[in-house]
């Protein structure tokens, strides 16, 4: 009985953070804890079980975002296309950014996230997308001289220069994507 | 004699802005008014005269070198290499970008600049690079569904995650030179 109750709490757990994270990136920081619960089918007091408020519930949703994409990149790293896996990452990535960088800001604007937390996150991501990156360099398709920090920094650079877009994920999508063919390519 | 006083403070004003321009890029909205003088070699009290206080020297300074891009693309709108006058003015953009930006934030957090007026300026650069990007595009040395605005978006985004870098003009020329070579332009 107790080992049910303890699945059935692993599944709630499950179930509100996924809808959570949609959720929070379809209305940002404002996520409503009671839709959330409505939309999971739990009550709001199990909600409330599993986080305590608003700031515990961004932390999760946030911090599952990052490890998502660390195991995206390490499932794909063997990816017969090196180039594709790359790309495909990125995508990954800037659908984070656009949806998780409001998130991002208000956490840090809460002070819920130190500016090292930040740090700390971009140097996963970077850690992720190494292997990815150079097996793509190695099979000619990436320009030599690129680093994980490029990647993620443009990536960044694309969400806050996009955030205030009508579609951020989908302008975000196609600068990024302008970004790897080149403005100009030739020369 | 009028004439003469006429001409001395057209020229006091231009070496005044033109010391604040560096200092600005130098030190951010923080520059100081004194050091500005002192360089420019005139009292602080003729700094005054021109710019009543910082709000009014951040303006024309800022106001300088959006007419300064602007200008820079007009006189570059007949060169022979179409793709080389575009990448130039890009990088001329990021300089200013890279300089100008915590500046247009100063300003904005003063409300000293409505966003009206941050977009205004967007669309000034987007004007002025227009003919640029499509003539370089007719030379066929763009790819072909660049916009203005993705240019400016694009350099707008590397400046704001290369802000807190040692050296943002230096990183973001390096970003976006990968930029218009593309991160992995053949597939």
């Amino acid at each position: 009985m107790a080992d049910q109750q303890r699945a059935d709490a692993r599944r709630n757990y499950a179930r509100i953070l996924a809808v959570a994270e949609q959720e929070v990136a379809a209305h940002g920081a404002d996520a409503s804890l009671e839709r959330i619960a409505r939309v999971a089918g739990v009550g709001s007091a199990t909600v409330r079980r599993h986080f305590p408020g608003r700031r515990a519930l961004l932390e999760a949703v946030f911090r599952e975002r990052i490890e998502s994409l660390c195991a995206r990149a390490a499932a794909s790293a063997d990816a017969a296309d090196a180039r594709a896996a790359l790309l495909d990452w990125l995508g990954g990535l800037i659908e984070y950014a656009a949806s998780g960088r409001g998130m991002a800001e208000a956490l840090a604007q809460d002070r819920l996230v130190e500016p090292d937390q930040v740090s700390a996150c971009a140097v996963k991501l970077e850690a992720a997308v190494g292997p990815l990156l150079r097996r793509a360099a190695q099979q000619g398709a990436v320009t030599s001289d690129v680093t994980p920090a490029d990647l993620v920094t443009l990536v960044t650079g694309i969400a806050l220069a996009t955030e205030h877009h009508g579609d951020p994920a989908a302008e975000g999508r196609r600068l990024l994507d302008l970004t790897v063919r080149g403005v100009s390519p030739t020369g």
